[in-house]
């Protein structure tokens, strides 16, 4: 017999946020907490609070109601349950975490684990912009840049249940930045909020270009965009240049899988139309002529804060 | 009640391959017919043909043994049966091209068509290098660069039937050389067999170094495949700067649907591990370190000539 309800939770560089949801995506109880505290060494307190956290949402509505948990996060493997060699999680940076198996032993319920980005694919086909889409890309911009891609009603899990890392293609090959990969040029060296702040600065040391953003210490790309919102050239320069990044590299993805949207989500995505009329008319410049015109470029339809864990929540029916 | 035999063909940019196959995939009967006579206005008088030559080969075993037609052609479309504006076909370009319902009705048996290096894929799937493998993208080099991408065991067509055009991603940002396409820096553009060419024309333009290929006017991608043989270092030099730019993109195509192989088709992958090494070196210094050793990069195991066919008849069934 099923029951009524799942834990779905979303763990993010920054914060997990959890929440307890019922069939139709309706959120009982929420919770949230801070990453800061776990470093290299904190693999097994984080795995244990984790699960003591995940007990107390389940008290909630007791127990014996919940189905199961889904848990959307970076480089998490849906086919063994482990995140692998997390670089933006320093307790999984370098290591294989069993995250599925050692949570499932701790709270006594089925565990599902999946990539952040495809979690939030999943959010999206059920709750979001992607109803009723068969063939769609999830583009993650937040703390690094993820991606779900979803092929004929299914996400898209590869050999190893590591497909979809788009963020790690590369955008820039000569001069490219370094990435926490290991790699340089990566897209999510670009295009993560991190990618942003570093094109802000690059800017602000190449040019004399008058802009508010001189006046701060610290740029965090919710300043570029609130300074690029109150008309501030070199801010919205910025959200240019990362849109004209993502959109040749949207016009690559697009001739992979021909989706019929590409979704994008998460900070860096909030910029709205600063960042995606650039984003468009770079993805049409570059684009096979057969698509032409025919792909759309969408914000997400979940509230930020909820897409990951309503995916994730979806996987645990 | 299912019939003993299919008719496959391959449309290719120089000719037309097609065969009449049995269930194991052996040939009763091969015809292949050259495409050098069909120019712009001549649509009509290659759709008659085709079909005529069809319904001869069908008379080697009788019409009624026959189950169906499939066909591999550039930009075919498996949703529609038609070809849509492929630019290496003089008589399809800028054009849709009904093949399917055209044939169908003057051959009078069902027809399906797809993409050539979809074809191809389902050819290494079914009797080739992929047999068993779940995830694999098939890389066709030939006349252009076309694939077949294989995610969970079936073929990614996408929304519109087009996806895989893997040819037409940008290998080169920067002073990329233009593609039929439009675009420029296509990868079509560097590992197709001109693109061999041309990067030995530029090779003998921009340097001093002694080579045999000198000696000639037309240089073909054999010729470079046929100076390397033999040790010709600029020869070398070529296909060294092919796999370089092959390997570069085969990193990202990992990253996107994380196949277990990728398999290499056509023409200029005839040139074996002189290009293969190169490739998989720069495949590797590419890869995010999640696949770097994991993903096998292959030959065809199908004979060049038989592959499409036997991919396109299989559709058929």
């Amino acid at each position: 017999m099923t029951k009524d309800y799942v834990v779905g939770i979303d763990i993010g560089g920054q914060s997990v946020k959890m929440g307890v949801i019922d069939r139709r995506g309706n959120f009982l109880a929420h919770f949230r907490f801070d990453m800061a505290k776990y470093g290299k060494d904190d693999t097994e307190l984080f795995l244990d609070d984790i699960s003591k956290y995940i007990r107390e949402l389940c008290d909630k509505v007791g127990i014996d109601n919940v189905q199961g948990v889904g848990i959307g996060a970076p480089d998490g493997n849906y086919y063994d349950g482990t995140i692998v060699d997390a670089v933006n999680l320093p307790w999984a940076k370098g290591k294989i975490v069993p995250l599925r198996d050692y949570i499932s032993n701790k709270v006594g319920l089925p565990v599902t684990v999946t990539n952040d980005a495809n979690a939030a694919a999943i959010g999206e086909m059920t709750y979001g912009n992607a109803i009723g889409m068969k063939n769609f890309i999830e583009i993650t911009l937040g703390t690094g840049v993820g991606s779900g891609i979803v092929v004929d009603g299914r996400l898209v899990y590869g050999a190893d249940g590591f497909a979809g890392e788009l963020g790690h293609t590369t955008a820039v090959r000569y001069n490219g930045r370094k990435c926490g990969c290991g790699k340089t040029g990566c897209l999510e060296t670009y295009a993560s909020s991190g990618g942003v702040c570093q094109t802000a600065r690059e800017m602000l040391e190449t040019s004399d270009m008058p802009s508010t953003l001189r006046e701060q210490n610290e740029i965090t790309s919710k300043d570029v965009f609130d300074a690029a919102v109150k008309g501030d050239k070199l801010a919205i320069s910025v959200f240019e240049y990362t849109g004209r990044i993502l959109g040749q590299k949207f016009a690559d993805f697009v001739a992979f899988s021909a989706p019929e949207a590409i979704i994008v989500f998460g900070g860096v995505a909030n910029a709205g139309d600063l960042l995606l009329e650039p984003l468009k008319r770079s993805m049409e410049e570059n684009l096979v002529h057969l698509w032409k015109g025919k792909v759309k470029v969408l914000r997400s339809g979940l509230p930020e804060s909820d897409a990951a864990i309503l995916g994730a929540g979806a996987l645990a029916w």
